[in-house]
């Protein structure tokens, strides 16, 4: 999407240079840093302390660092190496290994020669496929944001509410929850984006900068706000994205998210999940029970991160010496709450018949998924 | 209540200085600072700049400037320069002109040689009113804490949540929906507390170092984390206060309210609010479409306080340069979604009909009430 009127993805291989180029997330919102990536290391680094996040943007980044790899050694020994030293980075993200046994599974039975010339072509249909997926995610939302736009009998724009970055910076490009928001911008439909903070991390600062970035009008408002808005006419609908969606349609995702759902149902104001089907768990029913939520460090509550002063970047410590905190990271919204999930395959209900439409050959238990 | 085991109230006046102490409240829950006041400017300051803060610590603060300024000069013209003085400190604050047109009532039909003492004694008796009614409505909500923890079957304490700080610091004494927990503490019932952020403005962090200093097990959690805590079984009762709440009993409160009572309801957990019967507003009726909420200023949500490496209080932002900001600074939570009200003359339910029995002299509409 577009940072001042320039295109970007959030990564992309330079030829030139024989290196790949990312958007260095950590000083995001507060600075936008391009960063080079050409040496093993330097990936492993990359991934490994977060300058890119996000289960998509992570395996295609991983991807890009096994082609690089292959450019400077393509011997059976540095792919091995290559593989392990990456896949330590994030021993959790389920994307990063699947990224890297893909490149393994492609390169293994090559001969040396031809490795770093398929290890690109490989990296590079990873990263289009993850632009692909959330391009049709962003059109079949699209349709849903048309038909509020064609319902208002009132000059107001189209008023989204979203939680957490479900952004592009989160994947190649387009993002999941975001990609009807760009596609409905872009097709001129006016739009208006409440934004949650989204403690602890207020990713909503992330989504805002993008958001402001594209062009597209936003506001940020606490975690607190968006059932008032709702109760008062002035939310059409919600979209949030998903770490992890159930079998039924249950969706694990930042903590917060089951509140919004919550206060949606309460208002009749349609709730929608945009997820990329890599991301529904076929092997878990009920999110509620079935779902080990991790409760995180304690410092991201106590401790809030932004610019001081002098435009610096700094924290300060908002709990009373002494103050316990819980941290649990996500929460679960029950099928019940859901409107519909927005999927690359088109919207369906939040619902085991649902899911099993569009995605048939997942759902068969003869045939299981991988999650 | 107790800071590291001694007792104190908001304020208290102390006769060997003929002056009103009372607890600086800008620096908590940081630093402890207790200040005096001596002179009217210093009442006036210390009411407008928000030293002292909740609706009865103020009015009882302007009583005690009232008796202040009485002791330093009993004429008629200093009666009526206290008065204006005081009042304009906070000219939207109900309390604080319910308090001064009290003094003012007394005060002027008596010779100037009884105004200084007739003065004290009605400071005293307006700040051992409100201590008496938060008193009573910790008996009441009391039992409730005791229902549930005869309840228990196992060996977990009786976990409340609660939003915002309505408490001790916020009143004279105990506070509002902090007091059952004081008297629930104080009489041995184990308890822990969840306490909500409160974003913007982090009241939770006034609560945390409230319930902290006085001994009772707390965590504070974002405002995001109480419905996924509600889901898990963690959350044996919410409590919260009001600013208003209206004679059908809803309650207008801190936003985010609305959020945790849709929360508690969806899990079957009893949600009661703690009210003064002073805050009762009889003349509203639907809180959501008759009560105004205020927007208020952008630098809440964009900018957080606390304190930073050296232990200085400081500020950061957390919002990217050009992002604008909502903030509604209340919300209204409907009715049907509290399980009941915690009252002065008892706990009733939050209808016309359970208001009206406890406070028949105010529904009245023959002698409707001051709200």
């Amino acid at each position: 999407m577009k940072v001042d009127g320039t295109p970007y993805r959030s990564l992309w291989w330079d030829a030139d240079k024989d290196a790949l180029q990312i958007i260095d997330q950590r000083w995001l919102p507060h600075e936008f840093c391009i960063e080079q990536l050409d040496s093993l290391e330097s990936f492993a680094c990359a991934i490994k302390d977060m300058h890119v996040r996000g289960a998509p943007l992570i395996g295609a980044t991983a991807a890009y660092g096994m082609a690089l790899a292959m450019r400077l050694d393509a011997s059976e020994a540095a792919l091995d190496r290559s593989w392990s030293e990456l896949n330590a980075t994030r021993p959790t993200a389920i994307n990063l290994r699947w990224a890297l046994d893909r490149c393994l599974d492609l390169l293994l039975p090559l001969p040396q020669a031809q490795r770093a010339t398929a290890a690109l072509r490989l990296a590079h249909e990873i990263a289009d496929e993850d632009v692909e997926i959330n391009r049709r995610i962003g059109q079949h939302g699209l349709t849903l944001i048309q038909e509020i736009a064609a319902r208002k009998t009132d000059a107001s724009p189209v008023r989204l509410l979203t939680h957490c970055n479900a952004g592009w910076i989160a994947t190649v490009d387009w993002g999941t929850a975001t990609s009807p928001m760009y596609h409905a911008h872009d097709a001129g439909i006016p739009l208006h984006v409440w934004v949650d903070e989204t403690r602890p991390r207020n990713q909503g600062a992330l989504t805002s900068w993008e958001l402001g970035s594209h062009g597209i009008s936003h506001s940020y408002i606490t975690d607190n706000a968006g059932g008032h808005l709702m109760q008062h006419g002035l939310v059409d609908m919600v979209i949030t994205g998903t770490d992890r969606t159930t079998r039924r349609g249950d969706v694990c995702n930042k903590i917060g998210t089951y509140l919004k759902a919550l206060a949606a149902k309460d208002n009749n104001i349609p709730f929608y999940v945009a997820l990329p089907s890599p991301t529904i768990d076929w092997s878990v029913t009920d999110g509620v029970s079935e779902i080990p939520i991790e409760d995180r460090d304690a410092r991201e509550v106590s401790h809030v991160q932004g610019t001081g002063d002098q435009g610096q970047i700094a924290s300060v410590q908002v709990t009373p010496k002494g103050t316990g905190v819980g941290n649990p990271a996500f929460d679960v919204t029950p099928n019940r709450l859901v409107t519909g999930l927005i999927t690359e395959r088109g919207i369906c209900a939040a619902s085991e018949a649902g899911l099993s439409a569009l995605f048939p050959e997942k759902a068969n238990p003869q045939t299981p998924g991988k999650g």
